[in-house]
């Protein structure tokens, strides 16, 4: 494996970032334990507080759904419960509106997350990038994913409240993805008031370092959260994913600390990128984007010594780093990334 | 609240059991902790293993799922794992073939579970009940929930696989639901050998206890397993999941005491409800359905002792009984039954 030598597998990890396994085999012999860099997930998890064995046991009760959303509309300022819907992961909101709304002609702002595309591709709408915020408005739909990943471009709501409300004007929907907002421009997000006809998404995975408990939630009108409250199911979201849920998202003491602690890391991690040689194009507090004249080739190396990046199939120039857990992980990167 | 008075929350109860929340707003005064026999859960669930805390951090990766596939494929025979499919329950599964597959006109065997049904008719098809199963071969698909609940009829897997071969001729489907098969009639499950073109379902969370969980899984052919899962999308399973459904389906030692174990609480139950002038009319090992002429009497009376069965709308004589826990809940069902 070269820099010269496009390698089988390198699509897998171009494609999303976090599958460790398809690493495990591009380069079996890399020191142990990985380290996974390559998604945005804040490596300082929630701490799993104690719940009630029933949690895992019964099967969720509305009550007990109600309570989580109301949590979460609290927690995102969201104006009425009513308009929350909590789903397992915000990928599953993804999927789920492309099948419910009725647009055929999508518009997603610029190169991002490739969920939404994929989504909509799959339910059978044609799908169209742009470059212009205020395009989106000619489309059925606009998908604006706020910051975006991975270069991190904020959008003013403002401007999106115009959007939608253009969108809106000719029947058309307006879906802002904030999976990344807690961390950033926080106060850019449309959840405390959702012009009408706006879907928001907020991912909770992210934030709380908590990915593989697939929680996330939508912020809409009544009507379209009823409808995706149906089209979800009677039991969308695990027990655990309830009770977790309400705690993390009633603390706001760790929120707190969680924004002082990434902030720094991300610094960190940009004065480390900075001083080998590399351009920080952009990212959030959970990741950063940056660009090198040789990055494909630091890519492969970072691979051997067991650390996981994220490239870009387009941008061969670029990597997105996601921040390292612990000492060790940021001593092991500073060594593989070399002088 | 008296047997002659129909009381608001009567039809949330009658439409699936499980939600104490209705039971504890109908009887608010009831003793505590309520005891809910509304479903068909196992009352023992299985231990919950211990699991590295990626599980909770990380988003499942391919090959974590293709482990959990391998060990479900395991347990319940399927030919091949490529055919088999995990999803966050058999719930979910339901939604999806409602939403993939082309049928229009549906045909469902018998008074069973109301998810089918509903979603069908939530993707537009045209549901009929009919009463005999070959009936089902000029349908477009035919679902079979086998045992049945709550009566636990059993249909042959000889006679299951005539009717998927008359269906498939035809281009039909036939979809056998088996999230009740694991105590009883295990040897009629289709997984093991599914007919072209069915689909057969099983539940993780009622065998082991752990339906909070979210797990189930479908057996299938290896185009429509590719189907399914590409709509249920790439992190379906949670990791928690992922970790608890390997451990504890590739424990036969605990599924042969449970198996024990839950025989000799269903003849208990009988037992029980026999001597108070009750008529079993069917059930599997996880539930028992019972008929008395004061039925309708006898769960308001069981309500107000903070004790939730299962009524039908559409046959007042008739209640379901889950399996009591312990000892104490025991005690507190024969009291409540009365004389």
């Amino acid at each position: 494996m070269t820099a010269a030598t496009p390698f089988a597998g390198f699509e897998a990890l171009a494609y999303h970032g976090g599958d460790l396994a398809v690493a495990r085999r591009l380069a079996p012999d890399a020191p142990q334990p990985w380290i996974d860099l390559s998604t945005g997930i804040n490596p300082h998890p929630y701490p799993l507080p104690a719940f009630p064995p029933e949690a895992w046991t019964r099967l969720p009760d509305r009550d007990s759904v109600a309570r989580l959303e109301a949590a979460a509309a609290a927690r995102y300022g969201a104006p009425d419960p009513a308009g929350l819907v909590a789903a397992a992961g915000s990928q599953e909101i993804i999927q789920t509106l492309a099948r419910l709304l009725p647009a055929r002609r999508v518009g997603v702002l610029g190169a991002t997350y490739a969920g939404h595309e994929r989504a909509w591709r799959a339910a059978g709408a044609m799908v169209e990038r742009v470059d212009d915020v205020d395009r989106l408005a000619a489309f059925d739909a606009g998908v604006v994913v706020n910051p975006n990943n991975p270069d991190g471009r904020i959008v003013a709501k403002d401007r999106l409240a115009a959007l939608g409300g253009a969108l809106a004007a000719r029947g058309g929907t307006l879906i802002v993805d904030e999976a990344f907002i807690d961390f950033d421009a926080a106060e850019q997000s449309l959840a405390p008031a959702p012009p009408a006809g706006a879907i928001v998404l907020r991912s909770f995975g992210k934030a709380y370092g908590l990915a593989g408990l697939r929680l996330g939630f939508a912020v809409a009108s009544f009507e379209v959260a009823q409808r995706l409250r149906a089209a979800l199911g009677p039991w969308a979201v695990s027990g655990p994913a309830i009770a977790i849920g309400c705690a993390a998202l009633a603390d706001e003491a760790w929120l707190a600390e969680a924004r002082a602690r990434l902030a720094a890391d991300a610094a960190r991690l940009d004065r480390l990128l900075i001083e080998r040689g590399w351009a920080i194009i952009g990212g959030t507090k959970l990741f950063r984007l940056a660009e090198h004249p040789e990055a494909r080739a630091v890519f492969e190396r970072l691979l051997r010594a067991g650390v996981l990046t994220r490239p870009f199939a387009d941008a061969p120039r670029r990597l997105r780093f996601g921040l390292p857990a612990s000492s060790e992980h940021w001593e092991r990167l500073a060594a593989a990334l070399g002088g």
